[in-house]
């Protein structure tokens, strides 16, 4: 059985969330996903719409993803690839290079974003609209 | 084979989306859901920030849902009922008694929301962020 996994924060699933993971998972036989915890994110100055219970239950929910776990430091990743026999780690290709040390452990692949949809744009899009919306008031 | 319909909007799909759809697909064995087109929303005077193909596909991806349909207008609820063979049409308990002229056709179910979370919530708080976050410049 060949295991990919991928890490992320999924705050505002949206369609390259799915086209992300919906590649990920031909990649092989079983998908885990490692979602960010929102003590990680604070860490990494991150702050989420939509909290980690909330965000691990809705990419658990995607048909693609056979198993989710949290991800709460940079560190656990080798150990991830070790404990879950991972063959193929995947991420989004913004994080080109970034991971190649994982090459010591198992196959790394960059996969390419879907162009123009990201959880930030979206929330740009957001700011735009509420701000039209006041103006408009 | 007990067929279940659901419809909505599903902009910035989360936990409440999955906790109805998740209800609804265990009422049965089949759920089709109907995810409204942005002309239809513009009919009702309703703007998405995600457009119509990206919501459908993410609906798609949810491990619940065995098809998704377009909802073009109010009246194809009863077409759509008799050309699937429903036999549950289900919906958000928001939406209480107004669409028990359905019963006519097939077993009409209110399903509870999952409390403090909606769409328009989840836009409420990105505009206060993006309002503290002004106000922080």
């Amino acid at each position: 059985m060949k295991t990919i996994i991928t890490y992320g924060t999924f705050d505002l699933f949206h369609i390259g969330h799915v086209n992300l993971l919906s590649r990920a998972k031909a990649l092989g036989d079983r998908l885990i996903v490692a979602v960010s915890t929102d003590e990680f994110n604070l860490q990494k100055g991150k702050t989420t719409l939509v909290p980690f219970e909330h965000r691990a239950a809705v990419v658990a929910s995607c048909r693609y993803v056979d198993q989710v776990i949290a991800e709460v430091s940079w560190e656990q990743k080798e150990k991830d690839i070790r404990q879950f026999g991972v063959d193929v780690f995947v991420i989004g290709d913004d994080w080109q290079g970034k991971f190649d040390d994982l090459k010591a452990f198992c196959e790394v692949l960059y996969l390419p974003r879907t162009r123009n949809i990201s959880s930030s744009s979206i929330k740009q899009a957001m700011q735009v609209l509420a701000q039209l919306d006041k103006e408009l008031r």
